[in-house]
């Protein structure tokens, strides 16, 4: 039997853990999962429970800000899956926020927009990419680069500098390498999470409505219908809000 | 038994009716389906396909840039299907598609345009959305209107004045409406089809790659998929495009 | 002495006169103006003054929105100067705005944005470019089109159906004509106005700070310094808007 | 006789000495002009010019993307026009272009995009904006932080993922200064340079168009025509592209 294919989540930090364990259980379906996090208690949870479920999960501790540490995850996966193509890949990263009048930003803080973000981008793309272009022939949906973007993404709002760059940065990104990839069939997309996440620790932040909050489940049967996407017809950006969300 | 909700697929012309039928066989795995053209031959096809394999579908011949015509096409449906709450609409026009000079365009040839985009969108959402609003606590997924963008959606080109301001028209109203319905549950969608969609019409049309042209069953499964989503999580605006596609 | 160049200034109604009369007199320093608009009371001051303060002007009764009296104002406007080549061309309407709930929008309302703003914009152009065309050798500044734009250019609010489907209409066909006619030495621009005009009209809109409106002197202004680029460097949009404006 | 107000212009490299140069020219019509660059022979030319002809320059080398040495250059700024309010701040830096498939892009180019855009602006807004804040009192126009962009600040395309990563941040940068301070009466404005521009280092790109290239000087006077504008009547973006210009 041949092996299953792989999907990489990364960027699953103390503000996205929730979501990037609902996109590690929905690929888990079909897919073994690796969920990289610098602190195993953000991935160790989804991993225990994808595969006390039948499925196939590991984690592996990471700074996707750190080119060795992105490196060595990544070889750490070859030798654990040796025959088994990349199908897909999440980089979800919320690092880099900061909100702060301009003027008391730091030097550091401001960076870290870009560092958290873009930078952790490039890293996990430049490792990610060329096993796509190895795996392409043996995958049933095209291999898919997904990345998470923000509100930040495409409105630079006051007290925003940092984490805007970053984001900005990121979608930038994104486009350059859909524009390049896509006609290898590799599909790049981007996503524009327009509006707060329902996850533990939003749960202080009550709306006039209940259900007013993103459900990250939803976010990942979105991107599980990004990656299923024939290469004839991909979507690069959707944009997901509540239904209440002012915008 | 519950009667099916229904799904009312709107202008399906001469260019797009193979998209149309795409989209009517997709919706019909679930509901029944209406499908609205001027010209029965555009719908008698997949009515029939969609009727012989076991699922329900009628079609209503109409103009949907006539107020009237589609008036009387929403009585005609509401007497055949009295009970049947509307889940989605799609209104998905070709018309007025006309590329000239600035100069040698008609005042006919450039109100066309609107006409045929925003005019009959606006009829099909007067008549879609009272519906929707009535039937939404009745149905599995929230009530969907999904209104089909293109390129000139976002770009008006040299010589596309007629088509562009039609297409940038109904991207306004389509905002306009998922801001406005949202908040009431509706989920209002807007789809950039950017590239030549694979139908029989476009045979002609031969790229350097032989699958570089959209699939309209691949274009029906992302209205399905935005059809599906939760209200936490709606989808505004998605764009397909072949993976060859320059953007 | 060669015959002064000309100024077109059209859409002037009673809740754009004055902005247009601050246009008017900033074109009338160098050149003749003529100001159309339905109602004379909307030109007649700013003409009576830009002539009695050695300035040339004439006023002429036309409606944008209609063909038969744009054609008939241009007409006019080719007797009496004979010889003046035409410089510019500013289309101004503040027509089909309408802010409403969109199931109390008729759908004479909703087809009045399109009439006023876009088919109002295309008589007007439809005229002018050819002008331009013949006049670009004899002027000292590329022939120049300006549309003015709004924040519904660019954003379809709830309740704004109308409006934003005109003026993202407009825009797409500001678009369409700097592309085709750019590259013909053709300057044409289109300006989002993002914010409100300080006009009598809006006197009793009282702002936290007293000089939150834009001032329509400044709008014509930088619409003058538009049409003073060379064609080797041409904007093409400008958003202005008060420094206090929420965006 | 109260000082003159000062402008500084920053980010004079090889690739965009002459086009830093017509803005100093420009504003030293009305302001002693500080010119930044890393190399004195990106400055003496204009510093010499424009002081052999009754203005009033120096040039202090400056490597933008490095804090300290901005800071140094705005110590001297301060201690040579101790009396003089600064009036106007332009960001020119072309730094950090690269044009290269992703997967030959190493790391250190991929940040160099950051670096000499969005990084070098961070610097030198940090140090511009408290000197407006107190300036802005003592100014015939409000304090002016200009950015300028190019066709990668919005279109991430293929082999740019470096410069249009560095050159999205630095529009999230100035939205976000623009959102923050314009209310506080500076103006923050971003220009979209969407060509080539006529400067001897790209002589040697021909077109069809003698024409076809934008005039270093015509930028100038739209960036002191923004400079101008009240804080009633803000433009935060423009584009400028040459007539002849595909977009």
């Amino acid at each position: 039997m041949a092996p299953k294919a792989l999907a990489v989540i990364a960027g699953v930090g103390p503000g996205t853990k929730e979501q990037g364990a609902s996109i590690a259980r929905r690929f888990a379906k079909e897919y073994s999962v690796v969920v990289l996090s610098r602190n195993p208690e953000n991935f160790d949870p989804v991993v225990q429970e994808i595969n006390s479920s039948g499925g196939q999960a590991i984690g592996i501790s990471t700074d996707v800000a750190d080119a060795k540490s992105v490196n060595s995850a990544f070889d750490e996966i070859a030798k654990k899956f040796p025959d088994s193509p990349l199908a897909a890949t999440i980089f979800n990263s919320g690092g880099g926020f900061a909100r702060k009048p301009f003027l008391e930003l730091t030097e550091k803080e401001f960076s870290l927009g870009f560092e958290a973000q873009a930078k952790g981008a490039f890293y996990i793309a430049q490792r990610a990419l060329p096993l796509f272009l190895e795996a392409k022939e043996k995958l049933t949906h095209p291999p898919t680069l997904i990345f998470t973007g923000a509100t930040a993404s495409v409105k630079g709002s006051a007290n925003f500098a940092a984490f805007a760059t970053g984001k900005f940065a990121l979608r930038a990104l994104a486009q350059s390498l859909a524009r390049e990839f896509g006609p290898q069939g590799i599909h790049v997309s981007h996503a524009i999470i327009d509006g707060v996440i329902d996850i533990p620790r939003t749960k202080a932040w009550v709306f006039e409505h209940e259900d007013a909050k993103l459900s990250p489940d939803a976010i990942a049967d979105s991107y599980w219908h990004l990656h299923t996407q024939p290469r004839t017809t991909f979507a690069f950006e959707l944009d997901l809000r509540p239904y209440i969300e002012k915008w």
